[in-house]
């Protein structure tokens, strides 16, 4: 802990006591993280001369938060989310190990269980008047191999920047299917082109977003979860090329390997062999998957999740 | 910052970007701050090699947290809302100012907008079967000199703990009261006496407290906020000598100089007077108040209240 400067020995007795460092129970790295956690706080306070005023505002905001559960969005806009990756980049490299297609953040509003198909299926519910998009790719290992049975997860949002289950004006898993490969590795899906997602504008993270002079907009994306036995399970995003948010995504998802070229297609043969018959966006990307160190790795990581 | 040791270019530049130091809009001072906070975080993660299973659970613990609207309650058993206290009891020795009774945590369970009395009042409502209190006191300034037209804003809680409003069990206000000083600078009323808090046992606050090896629990006390024009407003509690929480109080509100000693009364003379005609517990305790030093000094500290 690097409080010395401002330390007092009645502060430290307080931390030891109330981070539970003087109890024999309780969980031991609990503790020392709450000890730092703490000490780190309590000498914000002190360094900005924090008035009782802000310190309240603060802990009501993080009430706000919990109750309107955006603490996860609020991570993700913060981009401490993004930091895991960053870490999880670095430890990779250290290691010297194979990396294949780039991870990028989950975000908080992955739905599982999706409706689960072979090799295509069509996501969005016909509702809604929009662009389509055909998606489509294949999954290979690191030699180009296709991989088969991989399972391609989808989710993305609609024309508002809206995602099922959380915008309930759209029907059940609108928007998100999962998909498993064939022996040549590809999945393929009808889709509909979808906008990018802004914060919800009344909420906490929003506030505190606009408070520090930030916007809470998303460029247009869509969301994957790669995985097959055996390989290491994927977590990413690909951006849609031409959006003005690209390189200003507020929840630092965007990287360059991940930027897809949406290509219009007027060609009706091909639009009729996708059973489209009209000129709609095609967007193409493929997944290298690395083969996984141990079992552990073929999993996505725990974290609480809709339906999971 | 001191993330020295841990910093990277990426990290730095992340973290300019999202807290917003980089924009030309927003609060400079906000955006600093969150720099900070967010800097530790990220230095905490990579310091104790925080895992996303680990980091993820603090999340989902901060939308429980707000979800049962307990950040205030935690804030205090974390000792940070002690802390407070600390660095205004620092600050005005170090100024040199003069002290009168102490203060201590407010706690969050004040309701504004007490009946107010002059005198005297009965806080209790009449509905729990319990022994009875005889609270009483004066309010005088630092020459001992009564102040007339002070406002004792008392509460506490009944016989299991519980604080009207907050358990809708109780009547409303039950064991709130506001009472006015005369020209001689005391306050009486009759209540019951208090059983010590403890923290709703399913709610986040207890759950991380249990996690780090430490109770909920705090010893019998009565809450003032003691009031009058020229005079700085005073936050403080007592706490009823022999309960066994006295020195190991969850919230870290105890302080010598604000420890009471019930009496036994069972003059029937003085129960009479009291109109009580039973025996029953007194407690006293005296009020010294300071002059303020500005207008802002009279009043309380803002923050969120309940009626408020």
């Amino acid at each position: 802990m690097t409080v010395n400067p401002v330390k007092t020995s009645e502060l430290e007795k307080l931390l030891a006591i109330s981070s539970g460092l003087v109890s024999q129970q309780g969980n031991e790295r609990l503790k020392v993280i709450l000890h730092q956690v703490l000490g780190d706080i309590c000498q914000t306070i002190k360094k900005y001369d924090i008035t009782d005023e802000e310190f309240w505002l603060a802990v009501n905001y993080l009430n706000e938060l919990g109750e309107r559960k955006e603490a996860a969005l609020l991570a993700a806009g913060l981009g401490l989310e993004h930091y895991l990756d960053i870490r999880a980049d670095e430890k990779e490299a250290a290691a010297g190990i194979e990396v294949g297609t780039p991870r990028t953040i989950e975000g908080p509003l992955y739905v599982a269980n999706a409706p689960l198909s072979q090799n295509y299926a069509r996501m969005d519910d016909g509702t809604e008047q929009a662009e389509i998009m055909w998606l489509q790719g294949k999954v290979t290992d690191s030699n180009g191999k296709p991989v088969a049975g991989a399972v391609v997860d989808i989710w993305h949002a609609n024309t508002l920047g809206g995602y099922s289950f959380f915008d309930q004006s759209q029907s059940q898993y609108n928007l998100r299917r999962r998909i498993q490969t064939g022996a040549d590795g590809s999945y393929a899906v009808r889709s509909i082109v979808p906008c990018g997602y802004g914060c919800p504008p009344d909420g906490p993270t929003q506030k505190l977003l606009t408070a520090v002079g930030r916007h809470g907009n998303r460029p247009a994306h869509v969301h994957f979860f790669v995985s097959a036995p055996g390989y290491k399970h994927l977590t990413t995003q690909i951006n849609l090329n031409g959006d003005a948010y690209l390189w200003d995504d507020f929840a630092f998802a965007t990287r360059e390997e991940l930027i897809a070229d949406p290509l219009k297609i007027t060609d009706t043969h091909i639009a009729e062999q996708r059973k489209i018959n009209q000129p709609h966006t095609e967007v193409n990307f493929d997944f290298t998957l690395v083969a996984a160190s141990d079992n552990s790795d073929e999993a996505k990581i725990k974290r609480m999740r809709v339906m999971e």
